[in-house]
């Protein structure tokens, strides 16, 4: 059978082209050839049926060609002319390249795994305002990971509490504090009576320690209030604020970012396993990884590998590069290693991930049997210990409170 | 072993909470119960570990807790207090309760199927502006489904061939006329070009039909761009927007919504089968719906059991259930059948689902043997004679067009 979207011999060019690779299980009584023809022709110009309406000239300019197709390892590349795509706009990169393909009956399962996109597609986005580099920069630790703490419980403390806990962590050594990713606006706890709080707490902790602190505010809610929440923490001196980018959506983020409000955006992932954890259908987390560094966030969850959440070493890895990789002239991303974390996994999770991201700590460090101060100084001992090159063992001789957290964790 | 988050004793409050009933497969080596607390806890304001900053009263007032567990079907269902949640607020929504929660290691696939909400939840949102009632009324077509045409191929013509189709199609018994999901603003047709074109052929075919037509524009983008867009529509005499509400996300949806800009709001959900379509892991459709009809969406694609696209009849006619039935007051939202249709499958599907629809033709009209016009003709006689209760062979003797097309597809 002729399948009108398959083309084996095509080599795209990488300047013109947007190439997609998938994993594909066609459904039952279907071939692979005939569901990667339908793949192709749905994220472009085509349709189930032949149409009186589709020109040659349409089909030669915009058709995608399935080039690469493997039924063995169920994997095909399908190459996509760039002008199927509106310049600067995620959402409609997906509509077309990630859109209907996962509804069509012809697939059992399809997961969009990876992007390479050309250049002029790329810096048609802004990318990261600030980016890694700044943030390292500006906290002066260009020789070791940030230290970040989430507050828990992630839901129930007052403003005033919240910004006591917080407190404890920036004066024993932790550089980030944030929100955890459902807390925004509620009843017991208000945003703008937060901002003021948490706010005050950082200003205090730096004038005490000399050092740069930061409180991560999350503003996720519908657009223009995320708009509102952000430059109210602006004018009252915050530096950091998080959304939470699958739920809030590719629009909004797009939106925040264009404002250019002088602030750092910090990506929190939570949902993105709906789409991400299988590995047959959906999108990977490195395709969203590059859309976010395209959209322009400038820190952002990309996994532990060692701790509560699953996300394996070469995927977090892979992840890491695109985030920070050259790419165009765009800023790179600062990932972020949060989820079940403790002092007794960083020496493992520094070599195999490096220094150059921000470490997060909520349960292993709220967890510590002294309470939150003491967590703070065991995590930023545990992170201290790795970059120099000491074994936890050996600095929990001299660090009491690294000894009663390898004890209990 | 003690889960704190476990209570098959516990009634909820169907006032005072909200009700998640999760499909759950534990990973290996980890118990149901040990699953399902660790979900309760994840979603609410538990942690992998104890901590110390947890008191019992913000257990007691904001605990979610797993009262039903049914290992031998996989599944649970979680009560949480309505003041987990910030009051309209959606992706608020889904970081708290479908958020880490498909990240954690302790399960192998864990799904979202539906949700029950309080009305105070529900009355925080503001629901369809317009709604399915006032759409029928519009259209003068209370007692048959709407009858909508995609324009195809979905990518590649200009604005005025654009227009010169949606032209034929108002003219030979369709109402609204449609961009597809992926085209927006590309450099082949940019999307104020088509405003202009595509509302003066509706114009005109109002004219000369002395029937209500309407074009239903994609304004997929960052958030400002697509108000930008709407208004534009507006300004020139549109009546229907269209957002790609999964690919632009929630936040925006909410904020378009929010401008009540006059302008019916019609959802295209490309991408939801990347998150809907695996019955183990993920988010229902169902969910998904219902959450778009607190956001307010006028109109929602949501399956049409006989097309190209999956989606089980029981699925689609509770989705579609959800959408329409009375609810503390929200409109309803009509329901759209989309994908893989044509002529000869119009009786089934509404027998199936009804005639409270908008039932969509693309490839099924363009792929008629003569052309637009004639499949335009063909997919509102199979229309209308369903609607008469006439079998489609016997209307098709007096009805060429109709007979062509059942001999074709």
């Amino acid at each position: 059978m002729n399948y009108k979207y398959i083309n084996l011999k095509f080599k795209p060019n990488p300047l013109k082209f947007v190439i997609g690779t998938f994993y594909l299980e066609p459904a039952k009584n279907i071939t692979f050839e005939q569901a990667a023809n339908e793949i192709a022709a749905e994220s472009s110009i085509g349709t189930w049926t032949a149409i009186t309406t589709l020109t040659k000239k349409i089909k030669n300019e915009l058709g995608a060609s399935v080039f690469y197709l493997k039924p063995q390892e169920n994997i095909i590349k399908i190459a996509y002319p760039v002008n199927l795509f509106e310049r600067g706009n995620i959402p409609q990169f997906l509509s077309n390249s990630a859109g209907n393909i996962f509804s069509v009956k012809l697939i059992k399962n399809l997961k969009l795994l990876d992007v390479q996109l050309p250049p002029i597609y790329i810096k048609s986005f802004p990318g990261p305002a600030i980016g890694a580099n700044e943030i390292k920069k500006l906290f002066k630790a260009k020789n070791r990971p940030l230290i970040g703490a989430i507050i828990k419980p992630k839901l129930g403390l007052t403003p005033d509490k919240q910004a006591e806990i917080a407190y404890y962590c920036f004066k024993n050594g932790i550089d980030i504090v944030k929100d955890d990713e459902n807390l925004t606006n509620q009843n017991f706890n208000q945003f703008e009576k937060r901002v003021i709080s948490c706010l005050r707490a950082q200003k205090k902790a730096e004038k005490e320690t000399k050092e740069i602190k930061a409180y991560v505010f999350n503003i996720t809610a519908e657009t223009e209030e995320m708009i509102k929440r952000a430059k109210f923490v602006k004018k009252h001196g915050g530096k950091i604020i998080m959304i939470d980018v699958i739920t809030a959506g590719f629009s909004a983020v797009q939106t925040i970012r264009k404002k250019n409000l002088g602030l750092i955006i910090h990506a929190h992932r939570a949902m993105h396993s709906a789409i991400t954890r299988n590995p047959k259908h959906g999108i990977s987390m490195l395709v969203l990884a590059k859309l976010l560094r395209l959209a322009g966030v400038d820190q952002l969850h990309t996994g532990t590998v060692v701790g509560k959440m699953e996300g394996g070493k070469k995927e977090v890895l892979n992840t890491n590069k695109a985030l920070t990789c050259k790419w165009f002239g765009l800023k790179p991303v600062l990932p972020i290693a949060s989820g079940g974390l403790h002092p007794k996994l960083v020496p493992e999770l520094i070599k195999i991930l490096g220094k150059n991201l921000i470490i997060n700590f909520g349960g292993g460090l709220h967890g510590h049997p002294h309470g939150t101060a003491c967590g703070a100084r065991a995590a930023r001992q545990a992170v201290d210990a790795a970059c120099q090159g000491i074994s936890l063992k050996k600095y929990a001789k001299t660090h009491p409170e690294l000894k009663v957290a390898l004890d209990h964790f």
